[in-house]
């Protein structure tokens, strides 16, 4: 390959490298060991280490890699700087600056929600289009925003925080950002659990759940599939609240396309349907037709929005 | 004036002309009625031949006018086609297209409600900033949602419908539009006098208002500024309302400043503060200082808004 391109995607626990040539398609790619200690200190040197690395073993030249994109699990400011990352122990670090210490090619950093966003649109379930809402359903809810192909930051590194969009009225949990009622809440894999058990304690409901010891979201996705009362009640609330979150967005700005993605949206139709069933409801008439759509790149969709990144010049 | 433009407004019952230099001042204005008979279809010849005196008046010459912007109460689409406007009894229109019969100069037309956001942002009380959300309180609730400079039309034409954004849970009455629970069922001046005779009739709250015939929304801001309880109240709940609605678009967009117009904006900083208050409560943490101000250019904002979108290019 004359030009190379890397996306990476930094997570907690480990590091995920995509290896594409100059038209985004996927070369090769690989994992490593996300670093914590020493205050995440080490994170940056171990991928540009793996990058040189990965380089030799398929018989190129390091001088044939022209850009790398990082995404990042927090806030972002001018492509360069990431403005603390509690995951990794991160503080403020200018990555640009950084990066310049172990290579000749253009860096590039995003927020992971952002570049999963960015992927989706790139070569996922939104490829295609130029307006799309992706929202992220994991252990938290994240979500990116592309408006026109431009990722929309905010003026405070805050656009697309989809998660923390108040749906709850009257709730009296607080969620970890300090709220009360946010959508992460109720939408979250931690959610899911969280109301599960609430239902099993508080309620005579039959359920296979109550024969679980450490119930997962991923245990309530497969008994809503066969019909599980409890479960399907469950999937139907974190919908509901979903449905109603996109319909909001769409008053604001009415993209063309939405995309649900991250460990959540394995629970599939059953979710969607509910998602669509509410959004129609409530979303403006102009609007109801939008597009509700399953992410189709899975854990790879921070790869291809982060080398997206850098391609794009 | 070597070089002059216009901006108009086109409400229901009168259209509102502004002359601008070419740096965006203002050097005269005027309005005439809006004949809706025959479908509207005077309306647009009513306008250009409006212009044509003006210009006689100031002794100026018509081939000096070198744009004309228009904003008209409904959809539009690509700066040129109205999408309908039951208002003016018009069907779909392609404005450009008839503006060709009577001028040679530019002809752009948006929607009012974008108008009014890009005119507060050109010389209102969002000068200076680029990413802005505009809220206009009247008989309805619109929005204008301008990002790095540009307005947001989204991809049905409901970009900004933020009248429409579902906050009021478990409503049972149906908005224009309908749907349950919109911002707009709350925020709007109907939405406001609505309230007040429901206080009036299901309560025992001593109130200015019960002598009153016909409550309007003026005399609500009025008897809350003297203290009235039950007006004070009824301001909470549209400030209550009107903040979480603009937490809601934090989370998702993320602006530089959001700017309160229409005539209920009147109310001033009564309903300002409770506003602020409850934004501050339900903004997500980042976005918690964002700026809220009143808006500064009254009914010339849709003018001013006009005119810019034909200066810009």
């Amino acid at each position: 390959m004359d030009k190379i391109y890397f996306g990476v995607d930094i997570g907690g626990t480990t590091v995920k490298v995509g290896c594409f040539d100059e038209n985004g398609n996927l070369h090769s790619k690989y994992e490593i060991v996300t670093r914590r200690d020493g205050d995440g200190s080490y994170i940056l040197s171990d991928i540009f280490s793996s990058i040189e690395e990965h380089i030799y073993s398929i018989d190129e030249n390091v001088e044939s890699v022209k850009g790398i994109g990082i995404g990042v699990p927090g806030p972002v400011l001018d492509e360069r700087i990431v403005n603390g990352c509690v995951n990794l122990g991160w503080g403020t670090i200018d990555v640009e600056k950084e990066a310049k210490k172990y290579t000749n090619a253009k860096v590039k950093i995003g927020n992971d929600a952002n570049m999963a966003a960015l992927g989706e649109m790139f070569k996922g379930g939104a490829q295609g289009y130029n307006n799309v809402v992706m929202v992220t359903l994991g252990t938290g809810v994240g979500g990116g925003i592309i408006l026109g192909g431009k990722l929309i930051n905010g003026a405070n590194g805050a656009g697309g925080e989809i998660g923390h969009i108040p749906v709850v009225h009257n709730a009296t949990e607080q969620c970890g950002c300090g709220k009360y009622g946010c959508l992460e809440q109720v939408a979250s894999a931690t959610g899911i659990v969280k109301y599960a058990k609430k239902l099993i304690e508080n309620t005579d409901m039959q359920s296979t759940l109550r024969s679980e010891i450490n119930i997962t979201a991923k245990d309530v996705f497969e008994a809503a599939k066969i019909g599980d009362e409890m479960s399907v009640d469950v999937i139907e609330q974190v919908g509901f609240y979903l449905g109603t979150a996109l319909a909001n967005i769409a008053c604001v700005i009415d993209p063309e396309i939405f995309v649900i993605g991250g460990g959540v949206s394995d629970a599939g139709e059953i979710l969607l349907d509910v998602i669509r069933k509410t959004y129609k409801e409530k979303a403006f008439k102009a609007s109801r037709e939008t597009k509700i759509v399953k992410a189709t790149l899975g854990n790879d969709a921070g790869i291809y929005g982060a080398v997206k990144m850098v391609l794009e010049e």
